[in-house]
């Protein structure tokens, strides 16, 4: 079986739209989609606000309650027939965030167990077959498939096979 | 540089002499160096008292004060001047340790960067060089060089390169 590497972030969960969200809430500053296109979400906000984001990201609780991206469940079920479905996330830039991703994928990926729960920084260590990732930083020294998983951020890079949702997942892979 | 993969429990942690000193204080129960040899720490027990490894092991902060093990910071420390070095630990079968063995590597082994650290389930999903680890089923998949670091339960473990110590990885790897 071919072993399948699947980023958390901006791939299974819809880590930006918290923070669309607080900024909206705690600091009054709407985010179109507009205003991120081609951008770092810390790029769209006014320089005073820059350090929210380094701020929430690291509080406890911050990746418990992420929304999951539409069609992300059903997908990533039926991949695991089919590959060896790792979940790999660079979860120990914020340390606070391992046992908040752990549950998260416990409520709404519980068919992956813990066997195949992998938390790191560079990803470089990853031996696997395919990975599905928003950050092109992440496939640097990868020497399998890569699959960039569109995000705001990556919408200008080139040169990657690409996918714009879940749904492109399952036609690609399935 | 080669990637060099360590793991922590029973090679740069000694978490074996932490349970021995619970069976005592706790349980009245003393384990000598002759009641392991050649076993797991639950086989050295009394049928009664097995239950405690997974009720212990479970435990918020029961891997923050590890033991380091002997030599291990020193030699650690100067095989990152030869190898990239990756701390690698099956860590997601005890969520609630991920975070203690990452505050223990920050206390221990300050000079080892939150990108090198990776907690995981599987070691298959590892692409590392070399692997230093005591289980056998870590090396099973692994394309490397694997080197067998020696605990109580391996060492009937033939067909591997072994270390008996941190003195031994050393005078292998430097």
């Amino acid at each position: 079986m071919l072993k399948l590497a699947i980023d958390m972030d901006e791939v299974m969960a819809d880590t930006w739209s918290k923070f669309i969200h607080r900024f909206k809430e705690q600091e009054g500053f709407e985010i179109s989609a507009e205003m991120l296109h081609g951008k770092e979400l810390w790029q769209a906000v006014p320089e005073s606000l820059t350090p929210r984001v380094r701020e929430w990201i690291n509080e406890k609780n911050f990746f418990r309650d992420l929304p999951v991206m539409p069609g992300a469940r059903e997908v990533v079920a039926e991949l695991c027939n089919k590959y060896e479905v790792f979940v790999a996330s660079a979860a120990s830039e914020f340390p606070n965030s391992y046992k908040d991703k752990y549950d998260w994928l416990q409520d709404h990926f519980p068919f992956i167990s813990w066997k195949h729960i992998v938390f790191c920084g560079d990803k470089s260590i990853i031996n696997a077959d395919i990975m599905i990732d928003d950050r092109i930083r992440n496939f640097t020294q990868f020497k399998g498939r890569p699959i960039l998983y569109t995000s705001p951020h990556n919408v200008n890079v080139t040169h990657y096979e690409r996918v714009n949702n879940w749904d492109e997942v399952a036609g690609l892979l399935l």
